[in-house]
């Protein structure tokens, strides 16, 4: 089924998710940034790391969940009201192909939006030249915390 | 029911483990190590660290997901004979508690042993001062690879 | 990690239970029995019928996971005082045997209780002759549900 | 991204699903039928059925799964050649709405085609009067087994 258009219950959702995700001190040790934050959907881009590497020179696949999984949060972030934050309780990926390529594109997007759980579906997208592949597909659920000032935004 | 003790089919699998675990150079990055290489038990040991965290100052789920990862992946690695590789098809983690802690353990076990596939459980126990909690739950599908030179251990 | 043992926070919790299975339609449908009730653990008993198979003759998958999803879900409405409700969000199961005996018993524990979010623990054990086998193992997330009529017990 | 489109390796794909289909008990003792077999993608209908509820009067999330389990299977064994099976190593599903409605649809499209693994996503689509609804998601991985004769089709 087509999904609905989402809508931001706060017009200043984008500025919200670039300050929480600039808080996320894992993204800059690993190098990634922000590539696109819409209502309901963001995207993380990643180049290509050897200091993140598994055995066999791909990309861990830990670090492919942890783009995604920052994706597939902060796509429901944007959703929320000022002074609500998000919870990720669960999640799975599966790996599609090897973590390999010049550059990856997480990709996540809100699939059920909800009062108090959320599901977002996530992609982690390669480039290596002209040639993209998808490595993982991420199935996530995301609780909304409310009057918990320490998981704010 | 009661699990049956595993058996590895090379004497030689923990010196195999601890030269693939040092081929992940994201180990290296985020500052983890090696703690235990059983026949069908592995655990990783890693200390908290400021440039791992999300927004909450909690280590990142991806962090926490990655130990686990590479913890049931070795555990499968474990069991298998030389020239023999494991590729994580896909997992599912819940996270059970924030990833708050002094160091954290990742332990993988193997509790389907297979030909073809592999299903490994995980947990990451967080420690704070004497207070242990399990942070994260994992339950993860690894395939054997045969033949692929480039999926070797 | 050993987990702490649970308690019910209703001492009627096995009647609750036992009322709220006896009107799961399904049950009856497929055969399945309530077989055991503790705070946070609850079993159901299920003997092979050759109504509910797949195509080479074994238990079809879904019906493994309809029993020790109800297995799963009891085991945290065990917990819960009268009048609150649970509802499963999500679960994910690895198929570890062909679902094949002559009777199978699903086996639900709470390893996370909580307040919003609890997360069980299921595996359906198959028994034929003097042989058991695990066939199924799954993780649960459930919500506790209050103030709606509709979802109550 | 989007996916290619995929192509069956057996011309009479959609007989041998048929044909294994009418294999599955369960289907018609649930009263489920075949509604759509394509290369990579395969439908199955199921009316609401008071019997198959759980205690508030929904369908059951085990009969949902049922349902969709077998569409994500049989999408995936419209692709095989003659001669080959599949079999479901593992599913996760996320329940996103009540399992209410006059009639379920049950989708199952093969995202990612292979030798050995396959990877499907199901969902299920309940309609009542003009409203259709997501009751679940999946996320299916399926094992390509091969000299097997207990597993064929």
């Amino acid at each position: 089924m087509e999904q609905q258009p989402l809508t931001a219950a706060d017009p200043r959702f984008e500025e919200r998710v670039r300050a929480s995700f600039a808080r996320q001190q894992v993204m800059a040790t690993l190098g990634a940034t922000l590539a696109l934050v819409l209502p309901g959907e963001v995207q993380i881009a990643l180049p290509f790391n050897q200091a993140l590497t598994q055995q066999h020179g791909f990309h861990h696949a830990g670090v492919t969940t942890t783009i995604v999984d920052s994706a597939c949060g902060y796509a429901a972030l944007s959703l929320m009201p000022p002074g609500v934050g998000v919870l990720t309780i669960e999640y799975k990926v599966n790996f599609l192909a090897p973590g390999q390529g010049e550059r990856f594109l997480a990709v996540g997007r809100v699939i059920k939006p909800g009062r108090t759980v959320m599901v977002s579906q996530g992609e982690v997208i390669a480039t290596q030249g002209e040639r993209e592949s998808v490595v993982a597909t991420m199935l996530a659920t995301i609780m909304v915390v409310r009057d918990r000032p320490d998981v704010l935004d």
